[in-house]
């Protein structure tokens, strides 16, 4: 990078007192930064101040960045009012798809050369500020999705934010983040939940013959329905797309197993690829 | 239990020494019970024997009790076999599937009196007698599958060796077995399989975004495709019926994405009544 980095990160502003904005604002402390919290639920942003993770209240001139860490479908609305109120120079979130949020930014008029989406790849099955931790994003991929409209300043300003909370910036577009995301983390949610929705009426002979398998195929599964609802209606065509290949795949398997056809064979074989595919990822 | 609990456990033969057959060998050597080790491929038995755990060959007088654990489609024949020869006097076996065999076993003209089916709730996605261990059991269920042609004696004999493993013997009739395993661990190593399969081609970005969910809900996909598509076909109407289910769920879910209607909504939730029901089962 260039002089624009010079522009250093003093004052961050978190709108959103969930287990993210709050893990973030730990982070930040950590490296003598300012930090302001709001929320629109007066006891989280109380929960948040109580484990020192920043000040309660507006900034009293505009903060470097401010983190919209609210759920994924109140972004653009929150955005365009805080712009509109001067909350920071700079913008960022961490919403789990970017695309329409682009579309719905732009629908609200907000000032898209001063916000850069953003997604970091960390969370919890626990909710709220009570499971934060400074150091959540430690060692973390943390996905920022600039696009033509973004401004240089903008970019400089939340790298030195991700960098500030331990965690590794990786550019992509919006459309690449969302196709990766469905696959990586939104469809296993969904066929993760319907696991473990086919034993939510197992009788004592299926409980005792439960095991680590599935115990760990279906851990993400005790996510807080309210908030993945929201998160996989925000990025619904690519997650469709793929789940329409998994039950596909299925189908094809409850079929090879009644007419003994090789399909079963070859399904296992790509899922043996697959895992190998996973585990050559970086953690 | 009655007297014929006093027919004490001397003698056992471990017919195939993969992962199971060598893990119950090497529990019952704790045991002060004499083990004989056969495999139709003398390399796995001498590995087998190199680790402690037993001696190869056929015993020279009747075992008490011979443990079948060779791959599920061979289990009658060699059970036919072996009780042709006079090798124990009674038989078990560890196949994840119950009532197939019964009925294949019938076809062989086996002494079904002196033979009990059995599966041990342990495993590992690592395979042969080099990752076996005599802790593999300890703790563990091991489903037992008398029928009404089971003589007392047969029963007891086995339940002593699963006992001296380690694991708690549970009773329940075959088709409960294959009702049960095929919801807790036949259907999610298929599941398993679909979503690590959807990730075979993945491509820098979705590696980039692969986190600790993905790596839980996949971790069974590493399981051997050879002896997964044997076990998988064992319980084939079972394990067919569930997966159907599981499909419908998920085109249910990519159908909602695409219109709004509230499936989605329903199946998280019943995701987490189906995990908490998981994590309710003793581990």
């Amino acid at each position: 990078m260039n002089g624009v980095d010079t522009a250093a990160l003093r004052s961050v502003v978190i709108i959103g007192t969930g287990l993210i904005g709050t893990s973030v604002a730990l982070a930040l402390q950590r490296k003598d930064i300012q930090v302001y919290l709001r929320d629109s639920n007066p006891a989280a942003a109380a929960a948040a101040a109580q484990r020192g993770a920043g000040i309660i209240g507006r900034p009293p001139a505009p903060a470097d960045v401010a983190v919209l860490a609210v759920p994924p479908s109140r972004i653009a609305e929150v955005l365009a009012a805080s712009q509109a109120e001067g909350m920071a120079h700079v913008y960022t979130d961490v919403a789990g798809a970017k695309s329409a949020l682009l579309a719905q930014a732009g629908a609200f008029g907000c000032d898209l050369g001063r916000f850069v989406g953003g997604h970091p790849m960390a969370g919890s099955e626990s909710s709220g500020p009570s499971a934060a931790s400074g150091s959540l994003f430690h060692g973390k991929t943390w996905v920022l999705t600039p696009t033509a409209d973004t401004d240089e300043r903008t970019l400089s300003l939340v790298r030195q934010l991700v960098r500030a909370t331990g965690a590794r910036p990786v550019l992509m577009t919006a459309g690449q983040h969302d196709r990766a995301v469905a696959r990586a983390s939104h469809v296993p949610h969904v066929v993760a939940s319907a696991l473990a929705a086919s034993l939510a009426r197992a009788d004592d002979s299926v409980l005792a013959v439960c095991g680590t398998g599935i115990r760990d195929a279906t851990r993400i599964a005790a996510g807080d329905p309210v908030l993945w609802d929201d998160i996989l209606r925000a990025n619904a065509a690519e997650v469709s797309a793929v789940l329409g290949e998994i039950a596909a795949d299925l189908i094809s398997v409850a079929h090879a197993l009644l007419t003994g056809s090789p399909e079963l064979t070859s399904l296992l074989e790509r899922g043996n690829v697959g895992r190998m595919k996973i585990l050559s990822a970086s953690p």
